[in-house]
Formats: structure tokens, C-alpha cells, sequence
């Protein structure tokens, strides 16, 4: 049977962390589908549309991954597609405790659904989309941090949204 | 491709925590072997051998998992054997730290190797074999935490030992 | 002498790990006062005074329980009351350190004055108020993770609160 | 109903960090068993006897306190004396993951008994039995961690034990 | 060579643990300076003026400490200024991933800087801004907990700011 | 005031993580001394001798580098030679909670002294003396992660002392 998983997370924006987790995830699975998370467009520093623009350029490379912008309870959306695994990257910088109780509230939502946890490369270990923001607003070069599809946009945009913000 | 993976421990003895984290990874790969590693046998419960037998038993309903005893080191038997990946279980009682690290290690000593971690289900996830041997040290039944085939053996097994070490 | 404890709380809402503490807590308690914590109501599903109510009717099988908003210094409150135990819940999923660090500082506000943890039932220790309310906001049914009193209301309020935040 | 509580524990031997959490559980609860466990002596500073001898001695001023030593299933000895609380201290130097284990599985052996954890004052919320026996093989002093009733004999005894040691 | 570090932090307002790190720090390196962080106003109790005037006073007996308001990327400032060291203070109440998650993103940026952590004493090591300003809510006195120079303000201020957000 | 620190440890062998805390350190502090502890042999894989000599060897290459064998209490040691700075690592595997407890230890055992602590490169963050005796057991190559000081020595010595203990 084709073993396919789900990726989600709001990925704002992707970084070189959730990168080395997706290579990882494209061996394991037969296919990888990454779900960009809607959030209240107020919250994010980039849209829905151009978080998941990002990501497709950025696993452009990996045959086997899909990219797909996504609203609603993620074991509906399995359930209705047959899916049976949730992908999970797992950092030093621990999130740790919040992943095992999110694994076990999917599971207890449909016993037929679990979570597989992936750690990055060591290089990624310790990256967030949240660092990386704090490090663009006063840094010309996030580029060690973030594929070259996101490096050129983060820098100009985090400013512009900055002044607005005051 | 077939995806195996090796799922490495001393599963002394092995418990119904580790019977869910192998009924999860059998329907993740096509194939899990799992590795009994070898101890000093004046540190372990039961021997090499027994060990082994308790968990082929224990899996005997499981078609696509194997049990082999194992000494040396996993890298190795996984190059040898061209195996990807690495099956470990991760409980709510973390040894998260030393899991991370060990999964970091291992893609150290070889970069196509890499470690997948599953959570079992949550009526097992506080589950240890040390809990489980200084509890049968004094009850009669330990059933809920072990496989049948392990329950039987284990009181007489720990009560003789416990007499010999005074 | 007659031993009554406090558990403070937001309660936004209550669910099935809080009821399965003040279970317990009633069993260790002579009298136990639920005291629900004013908040800014922009911030919180439900006002302090439908909060309230709905843990009046999901307490209202335990005898020796009452439940009171509350707004103020809670030793303030305490000393006033001459009430000696602070009640709190333990979650695997650990705020353990801020809760000690809140133990801590209490005792330091009033020597006199020391909180009691309790762990709720292994089914209930990864529930949180906030997951609760993001499965309810695509999901018809959170039935398993709140009492009745609280499982028909939830779905309806947190689908409007929704639009109203775009 | 007269509300009575185990702490049970090694004790090898007593801290001040123990007594604080002894003080306050004396407050807790109308009675307090302190059950002081059995250990292969090899492993221990002190024998049980010396050990139970101890506590009875830095208890003394406490009246709703008793010492028993103890050896068996703790569930079993709580059921056959209708006990029904288990009373844990917390320190910040946490045992937190095994103390939340041993809580759930003694839940689970007996569903009518459960735990309630306590942390100890400020002062002694970083000692442990084994830091002071680290420090008292080379200091002559260790007052300010253990009750007098400790403090003469564990110098003493414990370099009479590393010289046999080598 | 003169060893200087930076001591980089939001100090909203600055509290007695702040001090006990600060006065260490001076005695490890030669020159202290205290980099009072620019935040949002909205967010902020205290104007980044306010915060840094405080300080100013709080610190007025250690000699060789400095304090001044900061904007910008922090290994930007220190490569300007040729500073090698950051200076962190370590809680129990542990934000340790974070804190080193940031030591290693720091030494990515620029190989020749790292961060220097320091436990605070004992008496405020469960301190936190966020902690004192729920207190000071309602209690009038929060000088066990803040230096002269800032309890004066923090009651007054707290309360005004409350008023106007309802 | 030249500004000395100790960096006690066991050092069984030294790792190429604590070179990269001594190489810190050595920035950090005016002279650095590495104090190897005495342990009961049985329980080391080298000799106090062999591990003092292969730290010596590793660390020749920094000028204010001492190295001692060291027997006795750490704060007796620092009292003696007047030294106020205690060096430690901290390593993403955190015994932070141990660490966090022998500061403030020794802190209450002489007011005077401090612990410093600085995390190593990410490279070596993973690390520990344990894991590198577990891979020498059965790899020829640990040169990755100890120096050449103690590469050559370790594989030979764990291969007999494995024989011996059967």
C-alpha cells in the first residue's frame, strides 16, 4: 500500500529546519503533502498564497512532495483522504511536550491516524521561523538560515511591516 | 524501494509500550527487525536468548516484523544490511534528551541513516521495563503492562533473583 | 480542623482534566472553592460570568465544592477567607515549572499559605483549554474533552467569535 | 473522615529538604505515615534501622507523624490500611517525569488511591540525598542540609564506607 | 585585554534577580554594559526612557557597569564595538532551550562572540518581570521582589494602564 | 584582579566538546586549571594518571591552560588557592537541572564562589564521554569526536576492560 503523510505547520516562512525535515519525510513516504496552515493574516508576516508560493519554490527539487494551503481540523481532512500519518519535525529547542499531546489528541480523534517524528539535520536543530524573524528586522543576510526563495523576500518585507506597526 | 527499518533495545522484558510502538511501526515500513541487543547478563532479568523468545512470541501476530539478537554496533549491521532507518518509541517520561542525541550521533557516524520516532498509544506512554520489574518484585500480576507471554515469567523470574542478590 | 483549599483558575472553559482535579481534590479537602479568574473579556471565549455557570452545573454532583468569581491578589483573598491550600493541577504536558515557580513566590507573599499538585486520571493529562478550543473550532463534537454543560456551547460561540475576528 | 497519608521514600539519609515537605503534609493531612523502604544494604549509607532511627528522631516534634520501615507492594500495604493518598515532595531539580510515572501506575494498581505533591520551602528546594553525601565525604560540616539528629553521624560513617570501598 | 561583556534584555521593569546576575557579572568581567532593549510601546509597562532611567538608579553602586537603550541586531553592536561576550542569566524556572538556541544562533552570526550564562543567587531565581507585574496588580508592596528605585513606580503605573484597557 | 576559574570534571576520556569549552573558557578567564576528580578505578575506563596526561596533551596548545588531578571538596580547593569562578559546560542534553543544583550547592557552601557556564560549539553539543565509550566498543574510527590525544588509546582499552568483565 502507498504510504502518505501529511506535513503541517504555518511555515512563516520555511526554513532551512523545515527543509531538512521534508528531505527526510520524501524517503520515508511515498508521498509528502505539505499543509500551509490559514492563520489570521494579521499574525503572519507573510499570506497564506505567498507561504505557500515560498515553500513550492523551495522543494521544488523533491519529486514527491506536494504543497497545499489548508483550513480546518487536519484528521477531517485525512479522514476524507485516506491519509493516515502526521509528519512532525522534533527540535532541541523543545516543543517537545506540545507535539506528544497534539500526537495524542489526533490519535484520540481517530485511533486509525498517527505521528511520526522526524530531528532535523544538526546544522537546523536550533532554528524557528520566530528567531529568523527577530534576526531579518536588523540583518541584511538571513541566508544561512532560509532557502534563497525566502531570503530575498523576509528582509524588505519584515521592515515594511515594521513602520506600519510602529 | 522497500523500506525497512531496525527498532534497537535490551526489552527487559519487553511491555505492552513496546508492543505499541511495533504495531505502529509495522504498518509505517514494509519491514521491522527488531534488534535485541546483548548485555552483561549480571545487569539484565533475563538472558540474551530469553529475551528474544518472549518478544517473538509476544509479535508472533505481527507478519511483517522479525526478531534477531544483536552485538556490535547499529551503524554498522545497518550498512551491511543497507537499513535506513532507525524505529525508537518516545515517552511522555522523556528521555527525550538522550534519544535526540543518539539520533544525532547516529546520522553522525553514517548521513544516509536517520532516526524515526513514533509515540505509543497514551494507556501505555508511562510504561518502563524498570517500573515493571520493581513492581513485580511484590505483585502477583503485572498483566496490564506486559504481553502474556512475558507476565508469567517475569514475578518468578524477578522473586529468585531478588533471593540470590539478598 | 476543618481543611478548605482554592483552585484558581481561568476556566475558558472548564474541561474533563480540570473536573477529573476537583474530583480528587474534594476527596482531600473538606471544602473546596473553585475561584474563576476575571480576565479582559476581548481575550477570553466565554465572560467570567458564563464561565462561572458553566462549572457551577459541571461541579454541581460534588457536595463539599463551590465555585466563585474572583478578582484580586489571591493571598489577599486567602488570608481574608483564613484559607491555608492552593490547589493545582499537574499536566504531563508540563507548565510544571511555572507552577512551581507560582508555588514559590505564593508562600513567599504568606509563609503561612502552601499549594497542594494533584495529577488528574492518565485519559485527561494532555487536555488543555486552548486545544480544546482549536479542535471545536472545525469540529462538531469535543463531547470527549468537556463536560455537557460545556460541549453544547462551545462549537456555537467559538464559530462566531471567528467571523467577528475575520 | 480522618484523612492519613504515606510518604514513602529511602531516606539515606533524612534532608531538611524531606522535613520541610513533612511539616507541611503534618498540616495536609490528620495523620502521616513515613515509610521508609527497604534497600539492599550494599547500596545504602545507612541501614534501615539506622535510617528509620533518623526520622523518628528529626520527626519528634511533629505530632501527627509516624515512621514505619517497609518493604512490599506500597499499594498493597495502602489497601490492606485503608490509606488512600500518597504524599510526593517536588523539587526544582526535577524528578517531575518519574514522579507523574510512579503516580499514574500506582493510579492505575489501585484506581481508589492517588498522589498529592508538595514542594518544600524555598531553602532546601535543591537538595538531595545524594549531593550531600557527595559533599560530606570531604566536609566536615553538613548542618545546614540535614537535622542534627544526621549531622553527627553521616561524616562519620561515610568515610568509614569509602576507605572499605577503596 | 579587557574582558567587556553585554547584559541584553527587555528589564520591564528590571527586578532583584536582574541585580544578583549584574552584581556577578561585574565581578567576572571588567566592564558590564546593560543593553536595555527597544520594544513596542503598546506592549511595554515601561517607556524604553523609563526602563533605562531605573536601571540607571538600581545599578548606581557597581562601578564598572554601564547602561544604556538599544536598537538593532546585538552582534552587529558588539562587532562595532569589538565586545566578544553576551551575558544571560539561567533560571530554575528554565527558558534554557530558548536561551541557548539563541547563544547558538548568536555564534553562528559571528564565530568570535559567545554567551556567558550565570545562576542567580538562590533568593530570586524563581523572579520573573512578567510574574512581579501580576502581583502588583493587586498588592501594594513588591519590594521583596524589585529594587527601591523601581517599586515606587510599578503599583501606580500598573494600575493606570490597567484602567485604560479595561 | 587576574581573574581565575576551575573546570572540574571526570573527564573519562575528554571529549572534543569539553576542548571546546576549555577553549572558551581560556578566553573567558585569565588562567584556566582543569581539575580531573578522583573516582573508585573500577568505574573508569583510564586511570586518574591516564586521564590527567591525555588532557594535558589535548589542551598543550593553550598557553593559560593548567591541568591537576584533584582529590577532596571543590569549595575546599577554591578557598585554598583563593579562586572565585567555577567553569562548567552546558550541553543541549541538558543535566541543566543537575548543574543548576551543584551551583547553588557550592554557593551556599561559600558565598563567595560563582558558577560559570558557556555551551559548546554545535558541532559538539551532543557529545558526552558515555556515548563516545558506547561507539568505541565496537568502531575503530571515534577520532570525529575526541581528540588525537585520546583517539588511539580509547579503542584498545574499552576492547580489554570489555573481556575482562565478560
Amino acid at each position: 500500500m502507498r504510504k502518505v503523510a501529511v506535513y503541517p505547520g504555518t511555515f512563516d516562512p520555511i526554513t532551512k529546519g523545515h527543509i531538512s525535515i521534508i528531505e527526510r519525510g520524501s524517503k520515508l513516504f511515498d508521498h509528502l503533502i505539505i499543509l500551509v496552515a490559514l492563520r489570521n493574516e494579521k499574525n503572519t508576516l507573510f499570506s497564506l498564497e505567498e507561504r505557500t508560493e515560498m515553500i513550492k519554490c523551495a522543494v521544488a527539487h523533491i519529486k514527491n512532495v506536494s504543497v497545499e494551503p489548508f483550513k480546518g481540523l487536519l484528521v477531517e481532512y485525512m479522514r476524507t483522504h485516506k491519509i493516515k500519518f502526521i509528519l512532525r519535525g522534533l527540535r532541541a529547542v523543545s516543543d517537545f511536550d506540545y507535539e506528544l499531546q497534539m500526537a495524542l489528541i489526533n490519535s484520540e480523534l481517530d485511533p486509525g491516524i498517527f505521528t511520526v517524528f522526524l530531528a532535523g539535520q544538526k546544522e537546523y536543530i536550533f532554528l524557528s521561523s520566530t528567531i529568523i524573524k527577530e534576526i531579518a528586522l536588523y540583518s541584511d543576510d538571513v541566508s544561512k538560515f532560509v532557502p534563497d526563495c525566502v531570503s530575498k523576500k523576509i528582509t524588505k518585507r519584515i521592515r515594511s511591516k515594521h513602520v506600519d506597526n510602529g
